[in-house]
């Protein structure tokens, strides 16, 4: 008696593991069934050459999980403990109760976000917006950190949970930097480390978003929030947006709702909300029992004039929650980020950043306390400011060159892109982004970009156009290549 | 003309940034009014003895954003904008409003859920469940790796978004892991990488839970359970277990539910699934369109019999949800642990992964990759279940010795934690686990350790005892020291 198994020798599984999922297999399927004789452990090696102890390890895995048992003297059967069960539906059956089942048609609603991921093939030039300069990364102090934190309590601060809001000398480190560059004075309990800034917009759409939520994005805005609130059930309500940033009188006066703005570089056009409208909104969420969402992504980056102090900074009324991030200045593999957050609210955000991972990784943030402590990271900002400023010169010129004097560049001021509105002449933006990409640009609409607005808003005129981690040089090879496409759209 | 600032000469905060924090802070707070003149920056600087440069810094920063303005051979002044807006609200109205708050009503629901944290002071012998011993972390070979994945596209991967599933080696490393010790073969494409086992439930609770739900849980249980499911809406349904698990037969057939069970060692009981109530639960979950949450959360590590096969490798009809963690093994300071999806699940669960945290952080993920790619995470295993048999071995000697014979065990074939039941004339297991505590020793009731069961289930005689992290001589003397205690408690 035997088992014909075709064992694979050179493989990865073991022997008996693969005798063992033989076996066990076959009982599931129904092959074997109970009171079906095996053979003995001797009988199964010899048939199969191999060790008897590979056979014994085999079957006592199966003895162990109640597949197989030995009655001394008579050999080694199916159980008996499996007679009573129902016979596993049909894969077909299967098929069919799936279709109809009410828990699969629910998680039907859940689509990923658009962002930019290394799954997707990209341009040898690629405009994607937000993304720093891989080439700028402060390798050579990254390294040291991490040597000197690893040679220190390592061993302790990775078997354990750390605080559930965070690191507290990166917490320290962060409220330091937020009173000297955004004019924030906030002390390190108002501050809960999150897994980048969209774990922290997850954070407010947990305490605060349900079926009759409504909450007020920019329009146009950025398209990963409106989708994140979504799925925790809120009404999206788009606000318009203006040279001086959100328009804040059209905000409603039936109160307890949400907002969500980026008052220092809009996304997507690069308005600053004005000092008269910054005070107006506070004014109306304390008015109408609402909270503001202050999105400060990239604000840290700005070339031309100091950072404006961010809108949490002159709210006096705890109406404002605060997110930051770490993905634009030093990058997105980091997955650090944080919330601040006005006193009344750092317990129960405290208690949903703990149910939701029970804090973050112990190492990556260490990292970056020491980094922000040891002055490194300010000065890193300066780096990349200096090396952004000179390639958004470049940009610009370009552009006017290549694309001619009507295109209209707005948010040029700071952050890590701008945005083009292309004169009628040149044709869609979307027709030129689909050449520039054969041409090996990545050139993005606002739509491609995940920017969310209403129809026809941008009239098909608009680049959202993130040029940090592009060189001089290759801003100007991309923007010529852009130039020769540009005769074709016009044309056709 | 002057204004009398304190300057703090050898803080962190610079000059100018102090001027302007203290200009603009008696703007917002109604002191200097709109039209208030300021004096000019030379006269400012020579009356705090600064630089006349630090002076217009801070002057183009209060320009910038608003605060001031100056007037062409007039001087500077607080701007007339500011002169239309409401006056910011008292701090007391301010108090009044916040307590009327309905969003701040709504927040006040969530409570942080019971774990070890290292805010927390722990007595010197602590018997918490569930955590590692830092002593047997791996650091030479973790600190190699890390220096290679350093030294190799460690730029582009901390700059750039990684794949929001997770690192595809890890997954690769965690699929072949699966199948040779978990008896459980999937593909890489069905695991989604996550922020300890925590967020996987919550991806989960997000799938699947709303107001409408139930959900049902071991009792006695893991609480956080509950706790997150409920912050979704989910009412908890209790189902008891006994010896052999949960009681499948308990489940009612009123379907569209979910259950979550710890199958290979219950929480906290110890006690293993029957294969024939596995079967049952997976044909229940079918019959009744219900889905089974199966946490493996420290079934690796197992001493006197081959790992059983996980539950999910039995289940041929996509009904079995199953997460996986490496807090046990390596530690929680690392921050991962994963899930693994039936394939209809998928790419719904990676849309509420992306929506969250938008993936993990690069360079964990790729240290564990090839930390188990490479063989170590078998050999720590190794390693581990080694120590661990030998210091269970210990505690149930100790506790045989210095707590009676009459103390009854459970759990004990593997994990990082026993169930203790004590004889009546012990007295109330809280009483001895507050002597307990006074004499240096962490003992835990259920209760205490997050156990969420119904009232007086163990009547106050039950006590849940983690001990890896503790060593065999550690061990005989912490139960020395209860013994101790014993003879006080009894008698009282």
């Amino acid at each position: 008696m035997s088992l014909l198994i075709d064992l694979q020798r050179d493989g990865d599984v073991t022997l008996q593991e693969q005798i063992y999922r033989f076996i066990r297999d076959r009982i599931l399927d129904g092959s074997y069934r109970n009171g079906f004789q095996l053979p003995s452990t001797r009988e199964l090696a010899q048939s199969l050459k191999i060790a008897r102890n590979t056979a014994m390890l085999a079957y006592d895995w199966l003895t162990t999980e109640g597949y197989i048992e030995t009655r001394r003297g008579a050999g080694t059967f199916v159980c008996e403990t499996l007679t009573d069960m129902e016979v596993p539906a049909e894969p077909r059956q299967a098929a069919v109760r799936r279709r109809n089942s009410a828990l699969l048609r629910k998680v039907a609603r859940y689509e990923t976000p658009v962002l930019i991921s290394r799954t997707t093939k990209r341009p040898r030039f690629d405009f994607w917006y937000g993304k720093p300069d891989a080439r700028l990364f402060p390798g050579s102090v990254w390294r040291r950190l991490t040597l000197e934190n690893l040679s220190h309590a390592a061993a302790v601060n990775f078997s354990d949970y750390g605080d559930q809001a965070g690191n507290f000398a990166l917490r320290q480190a962060i409220a330091e930097h937020l009173g000297r560059v955004r004019g924030l004075f906030v002390r390190p309990d108002q501050i809960i480390v999150t897994a980048g800034a969209q774990e922290g917009l997850n954070i407010v759409g947990r305490l605060f978003v349900s079926a009759d939520t409504t909450f007020h994005i920019e329009d146009p805005g950025y398209g990963a929030v409106a989708s994140v609130m979504e799925s925790y059930g809120a009404e999206i309500a788009p606000v318009p947006v203006d040279g001086d940033g959100l328009c804040v009188e059209c905000l409603p006066e039936s109160g307890q709702t949400l907002v969500y703005t980026t008052p220092s570089h809009q996304f997507p056009t690069g308005a600053v909300l004005s000092l008269a409208r910054r005070q107006a909104l506070i004014d109306w969420a304390e008015r109408t029992d609402a909270f503001i969402i202050e999105d400060d992504y990239d604000s840290e980056i700005v070339f031309d004039r100091p950072p404006l102090a961010a809108l949490a900074s002159i709210d006096r009324c705890e109406r404002v929650i605060y997110l930051g991030s770490f993905s634009k200045v030093i990058g997105a593999g980091i997955r650090l980020g944080y919330l601040v957050l006005p006193a009344s609210l750092v317990s129960a955000a405290i208690a949903v950043k703990s149910l939701g991972s029970y804090g973050n990784p112990w190492l990556d943030q260490a990292i970056l306390a020491d980094f922000m402590r040891e002055g490194h990271f300010q000065a890193h900002l300066r780096r990349v400011r200096t090396a952004y400023r000179a390639r958004r010169d470049v940009l610009l010129r370009a552009l006017a060159v290549g694309l001619g004097p009507e295109v209209e560049v707005s948010g040029q001021e700071g952050g890590l892109h701008v945005l083009c509105r292309l004169p009628p002449h040149l044709g869609p933006a979307s027709a030129l982004a689909a050449k520039a990409w054969e041409a090996g640009v990545g050139l993005y609409t606002p739509e491609q970009a995940g920017v969310r607005t209403h129809a026809a808003h941008f009239g098909d005129r608009a680049l959202v156009m993130g040029y940090a981690a592009l060189q001089e040089d290759e801003i100007e090879r991309a923007i010529s290549r852009v130039a020769a496409c540009l005769d074709g759209t016009a044309a056709g």
